[in-house]
């Protein structure tokens, strides 16, 4: 019951069309395609997982994080946000 | 009146930290230093300017965004929380 | 004929592993797994991608780089080279 | 005698400018200006660490990188570059 800020749907097409651009680059490696040009269709890949990853944590603050702290109890909850972030944030 | 949860001594001790890097790379340059080590050194002061960007990431989740949560007014907080994570996670 | 450092069945291989990744996502997404969880998995899939990158450009450079420098016209090369770095590298 | 592709005198101007900018962060932190404008100046010097790394990178590869594939042993030099990359590129 956890509330995703893209809904449910949005975000199993988002990870779907992720799924097909993954496999899009297994044709360019297939066919010998030009490697600058795989390495371009694997930043956008990059970018969609990212773009999802931000409407998880969006759904998290907006739901989540934000029931803790209304009921009293967010401290848990925002320490393990904000190092979900830093691991995001990538390192 | 912010609360950064590294408190602003800790802040301002990295910052200067920081800066003496930034210094000490511009004497590497000076004096010609191989590339490849210029580059290890501003990778570890990108390394300290993100650590510094989490803890006040922190600092705000505790205490402005908590308190906005906890009157009631979050919505736009929340909003302004997850825009700058984007961007911090690099964009 | 370009040639990845890692072989054309490593770069496969990788790649398989991570649309199966993907689809691991979208299974815990239905499940309605934990947000925090599924950003941990979403991060693990970056770094497989990022990886795969990696292995291209360290292709790129050792194969169509070299090659370009060796028959004396690599500027061009290079300057595709960096571009594509500086895109990988996050902007 | 490295060659940086921003001459050395570029590259010192743009060093003092983030040291200037490292040093504006440290007076909105002593000012307590909002969190997340001081997290949005961060951005911007990490954005301007990254294009110096760009930079030295371009340099590097034109320079050293090439000279040491005209000369017959590029190997090690490639190697070296890639796994800067991979470092640069985060992690």
């Amino acid at each position: 019951m956890y509330g995703y800020a893209m809904n449910k749907k949005d975000l199993q097409d988002r990870l779907r069309r992720i799924e097909g651009q993954v496999r899009g680059v297994q044709r360019m490696v297939e066919d010998d395609k030009y490697c600058i040009d795989i390495l371009t269709q694997l930043n956008s890949v990059t970018a969609a997982i990212r773009a999802v990853g931000i409407g998880l944590l969006d759904g998290h603050v907006r739901h989540c994080v934000r029931e803790s702290i209304e009921s009293g109890e967010g401290d848990e909850k925002i320490q393990e946000l904000v190092a979900a972030v830093a691991r995001f944030a990538g390192k």
